[in-house]
């Protein structure tokens, strides 16, 4: 069976290559367009390989740290999950740099239909290369180590490669773009009072790149973490699970291999069904794109459950085990309708008024909003981890993730979609291509927002599910009996684990402010030294190069503490404080991480759309550049490292403290 | 022992209102002064009669459901806690509303030195009313059922009752304070260009009443809360403890009865020294005020653990719980050192540099620098309860509680000295007195602006500290032998009790905002509507009354759903998901509340500080009315509810779900 979730892997791998190189041949527009298309495909790369440099040391010394304590298939297996992840970010990003001028090409020359079928299709290469990689990845670890419960512990190695870089790609694109993006908007929009995307801008090219560095690699490593932990983790709780969970899941002799091989067979199936899903785009690009992008995440989700319904069956597995699948389909899907409304419903007229009466309640009533934001995502949470346990167990919190994160190859398509779409809308502006092509790249523009807030609430609900799996993972693999909060050492874990989401927000919020500062001098630089830019006067250029250079070496330079921190605590507490403690941990940085990220994300969501409801004219008696615009802008710079960086970095945060637990479970016991 | 606990509670409140006499007999000074003073104590005496009627209901409705549920004694216990609290609310506004002019009068008249010892006696009968009534209280309570470990739970009703109090007292006096502070700032100081307690705004009485409604009866009402609950949880866990607990603790025949009696006990000690504290102001006085108020507390302090040290081993209990003692106190005040460096060194610095780049960098950087000032004092957090646990297991964490809040009659008195100091300078502002009498007033208001911040560290410290001690209560009360995070159902209770800090943070700042809203449009009026109030023609006057009432009705408002949502929940989750659900979310809430706590606190108190470092003229090129100022400002109005209304809000939560907990305990077994 792991030999056809190879093969299948190979097969979705193909195809989005050979995706990418349709979207390839597709015509790039005119001289202008083509310059900067390549200054942004050459800024996203040279950034790309920076950091990958970087990682490389990173990923040679845990190699032999793993080594050393853990042996060396667990060394393999982390080195393995590391590659994948990286070469699913660069493919990604290759064919996202490449999709975003052929969008706006696309729609100067043939209309919104053929620019929604690229930029969609742009975003299925990242969305298939992670699912395939993923299945490929878990599927050779699964040959080697998988079908003995006494060796499946080594694949642990590849969730934690994988986690490993995608914290570094989140904290660093996320710094990376925030800087850009922060700082071209105060000296542009704010100070010289020049629209977005102006071509006189020396950041645009900066906060274009950081589109693809911080949405389409960044949230790709996410996504792809959650994918790969979720399986592992669901693997690791079979593997050890007691003979009284085993009986909940089915009855056969073989049910401990049907239940540690049903996590890898959900994402074979989900797999083929994202397929399905990507080719209607075929058939559905000439509706409305809000509908067709949704429906392409329905059929996949719907053919999916079929089918999973049908295969455990099958396999000899309870049906209680399909209904934690339901609970985890229906959760992911809910959480992100539920981020729909905080960033595009009532809070943000909420916002919008009060940014009437400026700056300060504006950023009061965006808090407010955020914090309150919490409560409903979580209860979700609450409610599908109730029906995944009452089903089956610990292991049906580890298969409700699974079942969420299934059809990753479609839903992670859509996430891809975003940044391709605002990249075509900054090139569309940038050559000056003219209000009609405008109107239709800025209408999937704003498509890829309503996606993104979503994409981001699906992101923070899976993590936490797949936190809580590898959270069981490790505490069934560790031997406990219970994580007791009574025991004042378990306190102790508990309040330092919800420090670190706390303290690594401080660090990247820090970053992202420092960064941004210098982007501001420099910015200002520019226009007070080159002279003729700011008027827009016949051949003059700005040196955006150097804008690129200021926000890789900040985001390089910044990532390293808070990686390092969410990397080393872990190991600290659990051999300081022991495996119970370290347990504390988990559960105080999951519940910190997951209130953090859901207050940043939808805080930060709201904010960025009362900005553009007021720039609508929807609030009475107000309109760009107004007084309220101006308190909203505030809020929306504020919103931006909070939705974009600090935010996203909780998801991994958490996911990776719990994954680097359970690969130390054995040396704990 | 419990008698001569009652005799010396009754003494030191007697010595209160000894010293209220004495203050009330100081002249007041001229007309205006007069004038001014009485509509601030007319105003808020009005709102806390307001607020005591509807609290009147709520404890009514309560006790009936008490009566019911768990019997008579825990009834009158619970009337007993909320009426002692309310008459400390009473008796220290009565006092705060007095002392403030005649402060004033004193420092027209004789100085800084008199002005200091009225101020801070203003506040000692504050500060000596909750030490005394607490131990009257407690001391009645222990007489009738603390004897007999089978009727001792008797006294949690005590507990609850001073906690349900406290929330609302906190809640409704956070959003009275910041309502008409925040109103009266953004027409006045933002808009109508007139400083600070101008007596042409009409909501500066309003605001001066919000400085004693929410800073002097909000707090204490906080502190009598945790000095109340750490003495009975202590006695709780002593009453339920096993045989190796007590073992831990003595090996006398008696010692579980001298276990239960320890916290009372040093609670008399700390009554008796921080007397001593107060008295040793009269020779202090005139030295430097800010050297003159930590003598006083230095003295109590090292006073009270030489004393403790002594009793200890004369009842024959081992001196390991000495140690605990002293991990508390020494928490206490490390806690508030780090809250004085993130409110008044570099950080703040850090804040008012970014204001330079305008809004958004000042909220970005100050609520960076609230989420990093969350690791250090929870790091201190855990240190004491690795110390406590170390030396006396359980019972060690509540002995620790109790020893950070024995002295509580001198430290509530530096925090009751404050609000004081701060009405002060606006009668003396209002009045009119001049510039040499406003020198003394702002100096001593400045020390009051860094006792309060350090004070809210010390709040939210021995808040956290009791919550824990309170949550070992309540586990060794309902007989667990774990509350189990492998088990779902906890890590449900878990999430659950994350998200109720996060929406109590939500529901006060949006009330805030919503009442400094309707604040804004009636001094808009005000300013519009009467003729000459804004150009201060001779004999026109504002309608301060109309802005008192809108705060005191905003407030009544707005505090029921916070408090109900804190009283209702962990009832529903304790009978609907049983008690290790409820131990989880007992968990969960604190850890998340006492992040937010100091998160909103320390970020708070640092952005009003940057604001005033600017206005100093410390940071090179700017000034007051300069845009980095007005950047500061807007950062100052976002941290006003977080640090005076939402933040404290926190405090009381945690302390009261986890004191409702061990209410309703004996229902859960």
């Amino acid at each position: 069976m792991e030999i056809l979730a190879l093969v299948l892997g190979l097969i979705g791998f193909g195809v989005a290559i050979a995706i990418y190189f349709k979207i390839k041949a597709e015509p790039v527009g005119n001289e202008v367009m083509r310059e900067i298309s390549e200054a942004i495909h050459a800024g996203a790369m040279a950034f790309l390989n920076r950091e990958y440099r970087i990682l490389g040391i990173f990923i040679g010394v845990v190699f032999l740290l793993i080594l050393v304590s853990m042996g060396y298939q667990t060394a393999l297996a982390f080195v393995g999950g590391a590659l994948c992840s990286m070469f699913c970010g660069y493919v990604g990003m290759e064919a996202a740099t490449r999709a975003n001028v052929r969008t706006s090409e696309a729609a100067r020359s043939s209309g919104q239909a053929k620019a929604l079928w690229i930029s969609y299709n742009g975003g299925a290469v990242m969305g298939l290369s992670v699912a395939s990689l993923g299945l490929v990845g878990v599927g050779i670890a699964y040959a080697f180590f998988g079908n003995d419960p006494t060796t499946s512990r080594y694949i642990n190695g590849f969730a934690m490669g994988a986690s490993s870089i995608a914290l570094f790609a989140r904290v660093g694109g996320g710094i990376y773009t925030k800087a850009a993006d922060v700082g071209a908007d105060l000296v542009g929009k704010v100070e010289a009072g020049i629209p977005e995307d102006d071509p006189r801008n020396p950041g645009v090219i900066a906060d274009n790149v950081g589109d693809c560095v911080g949405d389409t690699a960044g949230m790709g490593a996410d996504i792809f973490e959650s994918y790969v932990g979720s399986i592992i983790a669901t693997i690791a709780i079979a593997a050890a699970a007691s003979p009284a969970l085993l009986a909940q899941l089915g009855s056969g002799d073989n049910i401990q291999a049907m239940a540690m091989l049903l996590p890898l067979v959900l994402a074979m199936i989900g797999l083929i069904f994202s397929l399905c899903g990507i080719f209607s785009m075929k058939y559905l690009k000439d509706r409305d794109p809000a509908e067709a992008l949704r429906s392409t995440t329905l059929i996949a989700a719907g053919l999916f459950l079929a089918a999973s319904f049908l295969v455990i069956l099958t396999m000899g597995i309870k049906g209680g085990v399909f209904l934690a699948i339901v609970a985890g389909t229906f959760g992911g899907v809910a959480i992100g309708l539920v981020t729909e409304y905080y960033t595009a419903g009532g809070p943000v007229r909420r916002i919008a008024l009060a940014s009437k009466t400026g700056p300060a309640t504006n950023i009061i009533t965006g808090l407010a909003v955020g914090l309150e934001s919490c409560a409903v995502p979580v209860l979700i949470i609450c409610a599908a981890i109730l029906v995944a346990n009452f089903c089956a167990g610990l292991y049906g919190i580890g298969i409700a993730a699974v079942g969420m994160l299934a059809t990753v190859g479609v839903t992670m398509t859509v996430d891809g979609y975003g940044p391709i779409a605002d990249n075509a809308g900054g090139i569309t502006e940038m050559a000056g291509l003219g209000p009609q092509v405008r109107e239709i790249t800025d209408g999937l523009d704003a498509l890829g927002n309503t996606t993104a807030a979503m994409g981001k609430g699906f992101a923070i609900g899976s993590a936490a599910l797949t936190a809580l799996a590898l959270f069981s993972a490790y505490s069934t693999t560790v031997g406990l009996e219970a994580i007791n909060l009574i025991n004042p050492l378990t306190v102790v874990g508990l309040l330092i684990g919800g420090i670190l989401p706390f303290f690594v927000g401080a660090l990247t919020m820090t970053s992202v402010g420092r960064a941004a500062g210098q982007m501001v001098e420099e910015i200002r630089r520019q226009f007070r030294d080159i002279p003729g830019l700011l008027e827009g006067r016949e051949g003059v250029k700005p040196e955006p190069e150097k804008c690129v250079d200021i926000s890789a070496k900040a985001a390089l330079k910044e990532m390293i503490l808070p990686g390092m921190t969410a990397v080393v605590s872990p190991v600290l507490v659990g051999f300081i404080l022991g495996k119970e403690a370290l347990g504390g941990m988990l559960a105080g940085a999951t519940l910190a991480g997951v209130l953090l990220a859901l207050m940043m994300a939808n805080g930060g969501g709201a904010w960025d759309n009362a900005k553009k409801y007021i720039e609508k004219g929807s609030l009475a008696g107000e309109k760009k550049g107004s007084d309220a615009h101006k308190a909203a802008v505030v809020g929306d710079t504020v919103g931006d490292p909070f939705k974009d960086t600090s935010g996203p970095a909780m998801n991994i945060l958490i996911k990776l403290m719990s994954v680097i637990a359970l690969v130390i479970a054995p040396l704990l016991i």
